[in-house]
């Protein structure tokens, strides 16, 4: 693809953008749409255009988000989201900080050298890009100094922003887990490989003497866990049918028209998929499964609690800082008994999970870290390999079979274009798609440019606009929902979904990071990505998006961690690429890996362990009312233990009744 | 040396010692040496010659040692003494259960076999050793199938009693930990990398409202680091001087003889030594300088207290559980603020160094691991290499320009013998010696048996009869002690230095290992050195020697690693020998390694906590009386800051009163 064919594609791309948003504008000052524009505003209970929004222009969500603070953000999207955006920010800074200075050296050092001239003599249409990268620069130019002190001063703004963004989220961490509202997860702590039941003992008398005999004053109550495999079951096919039996109610209620006051009582079928099998009035078909499931529940419920116990419970404390301490303090001489872990949010808490063993839960971490240490591994020896083949005229040093194949005029235009790229993000698509490599590797020779440029330019276009869950919402709206319950579901927003995110921002930012020296035109494509990415997300986060849990922005050292393995690896990728440059002074660039080694070990000394515990300073804080334990304890419930007739109470009663085990 | 000689050398030194035995038995029973024979008993307040000791038998100390309980040992001597023994028990079982199985099957197939004929034509004087090692099985022999499987027969021994042991010793220090008793190091931590003093504030008052916001109810004082340099020195002085005086006299008291009522008053130079400058009055110019001495402390004192607060204290609890759990806790957001640790024992704390910071520690700390990962890394790389060299043949091999030299006969048979040892000797004496490397080499060529033989004979002969320790207190007593206090001084029995035992006991583990299957015969040597070891130190520990502090064993962990490091070197040296032997199944004994790094992983995890910190259980236990507060503060307050007039309360208040500083 020639300069003018990529200049298209992005025109194109720009216009498809300017379009969407458009259709936004437009769709989204319909009322009827609110739910799908403004369901955070609904669910929050405010006033979806609160502001006189009915008279905005076109543009006036981007004034909405650039003047939103980050304490609105926390306040409408939680903790998590605010630190997704100082993930953008930071990201953003760095570029922009970054090409301030590159851009205006870089640029006239290349465009003023003629080191390609040596290497080709096709008609020169792709060269206007690559006249503005290293690549044109002569081989042992003095020029090179340039692009090195480049390389140098990309890595002093990324330690120095991502030294920041580190203390700011530690520190939006802290004031978030201050807060003087009572939230149930710091009460409680998570307790596993509980040994085995003393003869004459409950599992529930065991863990309460151990607990007071430790917190005598501070204890409040134990929850065992138990195996919730079959009443979960239960519950689930329960709350089908009561689904089911109200969009049966809304489907009778709705058939009832002055024609026929009477209506038409909705009938199906009990087989497979309700095609086949005996035809039955679904209202009452619903109702006798609904009585005979709940009185199954109920029974199941009684066993469960009483004979599916698990090793393991969530203690409950009166005290913030006792649990925050208990949560990180040894409470066994021997650690694979008794040990504890904070209390994520109830909804958070995975049951099944808890009664795996010690060691198998070691055995398994490591398992995964191993496999990722030699993916890692084995995926930087091609980079550093394939980057010093990134010239044409190297490979066909190296491999001159295929020296007749590239001599084909228009062939060779085009691999010399492309391959840097190309490698790069051959390398950069084997890790997460292994077997798709090779299938993908014949069609996958598109300019690297336009795939940024249709990312973000069209993706976040279809983002803001919304335009296919409006469609949905429309679609189910008029054919499917019958009940409130029905529409609700239609339109609920989800979450930002860092999980699917933050893995293609980091593809990006990988990216942009390796080529920010040597070809620094990346730098303004890869702001302009984030830079929009942070308008429309905030956008999302005020507006539409509903976050499903809140980790206190605990993902954030991870995210730092893998800024940092990008810098590292263009660190690494620079030391070939100055190698392959034939530049004497090449080595002077390893000090940078190891400087980034060293900040990263700095900074998990220094931030990590504030996000593995709560430190106690924070836990500290004054509360702004007693904690009510009974509501707390209740929160830790799951849905499928809950009933009317089995409350708070009555579990800890059926966990007390518990049959007395006897040790294995 | 041949087989004779070395019997002759064994045969010496064994009746060295059982002179040595004797002359223990004669001299231990004279009242006199009580205090250089039982100094433990009688500083404890008991009868050294407690239950007939008097008509005893030479012998009667082994029944008294192999009769005494751990539970006698930790009364006498503290749990880290007991801990020396569960380490001397250990490897004595290992070396015990290994010899067991490999002296009669391993020696019957040396024997029977004939590798040396086709290697050496020497007079054979030497080989009698040597047939009953694995060098006489001719190479790829099945009969080496039987000496792969004692190599595995020894790890899995070995790995079965190091978990016994780990799990033995952590008991023990549950146990201790758990003791009803009033300990003060179980009441503070000891916090470091305090931040700068908030306007307006004393350093005592910001860490008096940090600990008390976080422990309202716990909470007891905290007292603030100082900086004791010049007032220790002043305290030095003045302890010098009161000796002194106190000398002076007892030598005037003595010189009061009937004849002579008045008695002759001691005098001194105050010159260089005491022997040149102005010759003065001893007890008038020691009075005086304590006078000017005394006056000068408490100044200093006051200003210490005000003015050299260092960023780090130690804070009381009233509750042991507390202090374990804060110990143990983050505490602040950020971890180079804050810092926490367990309080070691009052005398155990160093306060210079409590005001190193945060990130010098750690670098510090990573300095030691990596110098040391350096030394074991170029320490085992020769290890392996010379273990396929350690036949003279290989050597003439590889070596082809020694051929001359070795074929001197003479030379040739001594080399034969001594080569593997001395090997080995050479390496292990490298590494605490690397600088003696060079000129130890020409005169260590010394028969590794007779060297353990000497040590073990005549060193646990001296240890036992103290002769050296016996002939120094008499003299003392005869010509240099004048006061009660010099006297106690010259018997005081110090105590049984781990540090410098474990290192020479780890030698000898690492070679008894490291030989075990190749020659077993050295399995006895090794099972009697510990065995006698054993008996004499129980003898030590029980009479002798008075511990100077107590960590409640929390040096197994160490020894555990040392233990296993050996296990290691000796499996990786199998691996290189089973080569040399051409086993074809060699990679055969690469799992072991690989199961000794997992074993001491698991250990690690299993174990090792509760060593790091204390179990919570552990410290919820209950207290046998209300712990005394004052007495606890008051056993940190180091020497030179007591004093009559500044007692515990003054402390607090003196430092109260400190200058109010203002952040930098």
């Amino acid at each position: 693809m020639d300069f003018t064919s990529f200049l298209t594609s992005l025109g194109t791309s720009f216009v498809i953008f300017l379009v969407l948003m458009i259709v936004f504008a437009f769709l989204s000052s319909r009322p009827g749409n609110n739910v799908v524009y403004y369901p955070n505003r609904i669910l929050k209970g405010l006033d979806p255009l609160e502001g006189g929004y009915k008279s905005r222009n076109p543009f006036s969500w981007i004034k909405e988000a650039l003047t939103s603070s980050e304490r609105d953000v926390i306040a409408m999207s939680g903790v998590d989201t605010a630190v997704y955006f100082v993930f953008l920010t930071t990201v953003l800074s760095i570029l922009v900080l970054s090409g301030v200075i590159l851009l205006p050296v870089l640029l006239p050092l290349s465009v003023t050298d003629h080191g390609m001239k040596t290497q080709t003599t096709s008609n020169g249409t792709f060269s206007e890009l690559d006249k503005l990268s290293m690549a044109n620069i002569t081989a042992k130019s003095s020029r090179l100094w340039g692009f090195f002190i480049a390389c140098y001063w990309v890595s002093i703004v990324t330690f120095a922003l991502l030294w920041r963004a580190y203390k700011h989220v530690s520190w939006l961490r802290a004031e978030a887990l201050k807060s003087p509202d009572v939230k149930p997860e710091q009460f409680a702590i998570v307790v596993r490989d509980i040994p085995h039941v003393p003869q004459g003992q409950t599992r529930k008398e065991q863990v309460d003497s151990y607990f007071r005999d430790i917190y005598p004053e501070t204890f409040y109550r134990s929850m065992i866990v138990t195996d919730n495999k079959v009443v979960n079951k239960i519950w689930e096919s329960l709350e089908k049918y009561t689904k089911k039996l109200a969009r049966a109610e809304a489907v009778y209620a709705g058939s009832k028209t002055t024609a026929k006051p009477e209506g038409t009582r909705p009938t199906n079928k009990t087989g497979f998929l309700g095609l086949v099998g005996k035809k039955v009035d679904t209202i009452e078909y619903c109702n006798e499964k609904i009585n005979e499931l709940e009185a199954r529940l109920e029974s199941e419920q009684k066993v469960t609690l009483r004979e599916k116990q698990q090793d393991a419970a969530v203690v409950f404390f009166s005290s913030r800082v006792v649990a925050a301490s208990a949560s990180q303090s040894l409470h066994a001489q021997m650690v694979d008994t008794w040990s504890v872990f904070d209390a994520p949010e109830p909804n958070q808490l995975i049951w099944p999970n808890l009664k795996i063993k010690y060691f198998q839960r070691e055995l398994r971490q490591y398992l995964v870290y191993f496999i990722v240490a030699l993916t890692i591994f084995f995926y930087m020896i091609p980079i550093t390999f394939i980057s010093a083949l990134t010239t044409l005229d190297n490979l066909v040093k190296y491999l001159p079979f295929i020296k007749p194949i590239v001599n084909i005029k228009a062939l060779k235009t085009v691999l010399e274009a492309y391959l840097p790229q190309l490698a790069l993000i051959i390398f950069l698509a084997l890790l997460p798609k292994l077997l798709l490599f090779l299938s993908k590797f014949e069609g996958n020779a598109t300019f690297f440019l336009t795939y940024v440029a249709l990312k973000f330019f069209i993706g976040y276009g279809l983002e803001l606009s919304r335009i296919v869950p409006l469609i949905i919402y429309h679609l189910k709206r008029k054919y499917l929902c019958k009940t409130e319950a029905e529409l609700k579901e239609a339109w609920r927003p989800g979450d930002l979904g860092y999980g699917t995110r933050v893995p293609g921002d980091m593809l990006i930012v990988t990216i942009v990071f390796c080529y920010s020296v040597i070809a620094p035109v990346i730098i303004p494509f890869g702001a302009l990505y984030f830079g929009l990415g942070w308008l429309v997300l905030r956008n999302q986060a005020l507006k539409v998006y509903v976050p499903t849990f809140e980790s206190y922005g605990r993902m954030w050292p991870h995210i730092h961690n893998r800024i940092l393995a990008s810098l590292i690896l263009y660190q690494i990728t620079m030391f070939g690429y100055f190698g392959t440059q034939k530049f004497y002074y090449t080595p002077l660039v390893l000090p940078l890996p190891i400087l980034s080694l060293v900040f990263g070990f700095v900074c998990a000394k220094k931030f990590y362990p504030a996000f593995q515990h709560p430190a106690l300073e924070v836990a500290a804080n004054t509360l702004k009312e007693v904690p009510n334990m009974e509501l707390i304890f209740g929160a830790y419930i799951p849905p499928s233990l809950r009933s009317e007739k089995i409350d708070g109470d009555r579990v800890e009663d059926a966990l007390s009744q518990a049959s007395r085990t006897t040790p294995v």
